[in-house]
């Protein structure tokens, strides 16, 4: 028998969803990638959803998360602000010490 | 502003959900009024989801966390059993545990 214990975090502003795992994994990708439509193509997403989930988290939180890199070899970009990158480390960090805290929550379930 | 952070936990047992927030909030509310009709109502979903809903917990699980009481004043019921009391003892407990620890890690993203 295999337990696995498993999460979802979200946080809130005012009411409204300000970064969830959706939010997070697209702003994941636009650093990785320096690109909306890239960070949209490797999440299997259209752009327009990628478009829109990245407004609705610029609208939510209190600084900017991206910003349009203009010009350069490749033409336009996006990129995380500073401020979006804090973010996503802070959200990343979050998650990864809550897995390991429920997993030793689990012991005591498979104890029982 | 007012940042709040939000959880939802749910265990696997070889692959297959055995214990998340909607199963978790059933066996809470049979504990409390000793019958799955009571229980059904005070969620406010149906006899048969609920029924349907308890039976899969009691598939999953190594041990039955429900027994039907036969007789006595109000006719049957039913209740937990002790594996099904400490199961929603535990859970309870993490999740509880979570959101504590969770709101601590709040407070980098507030800082931000």
């Amino acid at each position: 028998m295999k337990y696995k214990i498993k999460s979802r975090i979200w946080i809130e502003l005012d009411g409204r969803e300000f970064l969830g795992e959706g939010k997070f994994q697209l702003l994941k990708a636009i650093d990785e990638t320096g690109s909306l439509s890239k960070a949209a193509k490797s999440l299997d997403i259209s752009y327009k959803k990628a478009w829109n989930l990245m407004n609705a988290v610029n609208k939510t939180t209190p600084k900017p998360v991206t910003i349009n890199s203009i010009g350069g070899k490749g033409g336009g970009g996006t990129e995380l602000t500073a401020y979006g990158k804090s973010l996503v480390g802070v959200f990343d960090d979050m998650n990864k010490k809550c897995w390991d805290f429920l997993d030793i929550q689990l012991e005591k379930i498979k104890s029982l």
